[in-house]
């Protein structure tokens, strides 16, 4: 039985049947749906060994000549109102893979395929957690599992019910002691490539991203007895900021971006000037020394804002993380089987931080392809990508496969 | 008995003693403390004659030679956590002027202190209340009727427990019908006579104010896969808009003021460009014309930056007032007054509403005296103005009220 690219699309079809409804996927990890959606899973690959880790990851393991490991890894979970392909094209383009590897024999390496748990963190705003879990790097399972959900329920008892003990997750760190390359394919869930008129692209990595609350507090004064010279507006900062981050993204180049995702205003009423502005700030580069650059640019423009204003400014951090840079071997691999499928390959970082992240911070070679979005729209059941295209990614994947296979 | 202004400031302290607390004046129209302050005002004026109208103000009459009336108000109710000045100096400064005229004797005309039922509007957000209805301009019953207070109160419920039935306030209309001459004294509110180290100045009128709330409509994005020139970014006009309303104001000139009060940000996540931006926008001038015309380029300045930021931009008309200008003749008087007592004067728009701005409305020809408040501070305990400023101002009430009365 050779490869099928076109059985891939109409399984995403047959999933969204069976998990989604008129407002778009609704797989949330830790839910039934999400259940649902494994258990079907699991029906289609009932060719494989199977496993579930102490995450609550999903393993579907071809035994090969080598213990040796090849890993591909998607994550059936979705945001609510989701789209029918954020994480799960992935899966499923790595259950095509394997039916061609299982029907051609035993592969020279052990393959397997990982179905990350609850890569969105759409319930408990913990993104992340099957495969930082397995990669080692989840290190807040102390504040996890009092982490409860819009219903007030706790993680650690949400997660219990499938299986999952938080104190425990991290022993799923076994799964990658024989891996010796991971690869993944994802939407690219941004413009990049349907503005190139492009199928497909190779990841060079994600984004390193800087996460800051700045805070900036002037003095709540009437909006009709206080003169225009007399006041400390708040929101004049916040203002001066918004606008200005798009001149230090610009003057970075290299795909940099700023964003200020919103504005908190107190008091926050007609009759006032601010009194205090929360601004959110998110920064992302793939180059660590040129984050770090936006970041100072950004603070030392807020000061001399500050300055400007007579207003005060606090910065607090929200999170961060490094640059994480794909395999050099693995991306080259992925440029020859891209454009054996659609012709042109191009290089692009990711902005979204992806299960791939995590795996190659735990030290494993890794790479990903991005298939073109529609109007780069993601996390909403607008998302979608052209048939023609999920078939040519799929092709790109088992090109890849193979290609890996034979060079490690 | 001669006038005594350090009796007005000991019975202001004992007033703020008896309804207030550590957070500062706590009177709220149509609650027990308001209720309170009544009763002791009361006390204090035994010897005029009493009435309360339909719309709860409180009428304190010395009978004069001639039916025509010249009136003081000023209102004792005050915000939560209020000043101990915003509205009972007047009432208070009403009071002490009614006790000099009443030991001289009998007034050519009969002069009437008037006590405000709900200036501030603070438990259901419609201030002016009573002097609106007095006036004639209030229009909106049925919508008032059914406001409710923060603990689900009905507005209609509330008022009648003390006497009042909203479809009858208007009926107070009738205690207008005499009045020659109206003649309020209240804390500036602002920096103006502060920053120019003046005690008492002149109110020119107050500010006509168009308020409006503007909503950018632009594309929520991912924060980490959108190139930057990509985006549609809402908040970007909302922060152009905040910015280019002080060029308006600016060049506008002759005391206009424009503040925008607050953005609400959707959905206002740190990881996606900013969809909708609520924007509040107040805009104040003592001349029609050019408050029209800080609207039209506050207007055009926003089609502008929609178009620059790929953008949609809406205008709703939250309120909107007319400048309502004192009375020539009596703004001479007081300037007069002023002068005699302070030895220079200042005259001044009002960017605050007053009860005094109904009464001109309403025809009766009407003037304002500010003293300077300390900070600019009201509406919070730290509302303050110096003891000799406040009796400066009880001074120059009384020698307004008897130019008034001479010259009418």
């Amino acid at each position: 039985m050779p490869l099928d690219p076109a059985r891939t699309v109409a399984e995403l079809r047959e999933l969204q049947e069976l998990t989604g409804d008129e407002n778009g996927a609704q797989r949330v990890a830790w839910t039934e749906t999400w259940e649902r959606a494994r258990e079907w899973l699991r029906e289609q690959v009932d060719f494989a060994e199977y496993e579930v880790d102490e995450a609550g990851n999903e393993w579907f393991t071809l035994r090969g000549e080598s213990d040796r490991a090849l890993l591909i890894g998607g994550h059936i979970d979705s945001v609510p109102n989701g789209g029918w392909l954020d994480g799960c094209l992935n899966v499923m383009a790595g259950v095509e893979v394997l039916r061609r590897l299982n029907e051609e024999g035993t592969p020279p390496l052990t393959v397997r395929l990982v179905n990350w748990a609850d890569e969105e963190g759409a319930r408990f705003g913990r993104s992340l957690f099957g495969s930082s879990a397995a990669a080692g790097s989840m290190i807040d399972q102390a504040e996890l599992k009092d982490r409860t959900d819009a219903d007030g329920v706790r993680l650690e008892d949400a997660v219990r019910a499938y299986g999952v003990e938080v104190e425990r997750a991290t022993d799923s760190r076994r799964q990658l002691e024989n891996a010796v390359a991971y690869l993944e394919l994802h939407i690219e869930q941004g413009p990049v490539l349907e503005t190139m008129d492009l199928s497909l692209g190779v990841v060079l990595g994600t984004f390193g991203v800087e996460r800051h609350l700045i805070t900036w507090t002037g003095q709540a004064a009437h909006a009709g007895s206080t003169p225009m010279d007399r006041r400390r507006d708040a929101l004049a900062g916040a203002a001066k900021l918004a606008l200005d981050i798009r001149r230090i993204a610009a003057e970075t180049g290299d795909g940099a971006v700023c964003t200020s995702g919103g504005v908190v205003c107190k008091p926050g009423i007609v009759t006032s000037v601010v009194e205090t502005a929360e601004q959110l700030l998110d920064q992302r580069h793939l180059d660590a020394g040129k984050l770090a650059g936006m970041l100072a640019e950004a603070k030392a423009a807020s000061e001399r804002f500050a300055a400007e204003e007579n207003i005060e400014v606090a910065w607090s951090r929200i999170w961060s993380i490094e640059p994480i840079l794909f395999d050099e071997r693995l991306k080259d691999l992925a440029e020859e089987a891209i454009t054996e499928v659609a012709g042109t390959s191009h290089r692009l970082p990711s902005g979204p931080l992806h299960d791939a992240a995590e795996v190659a911070r735990a030290g494993i070679p890794t790479v990903m392809i991005f298939v073109q979005s529609l109007r780069g729209l993601s996390h909403t059941k607008l998302e979608d990508t052209k048939p023609e295209h999920l078939e040519l990614s799929v092709q790109a994947l088992d090109r890849l496969t193979t290609k890996t296979l034979a060079a490690l």
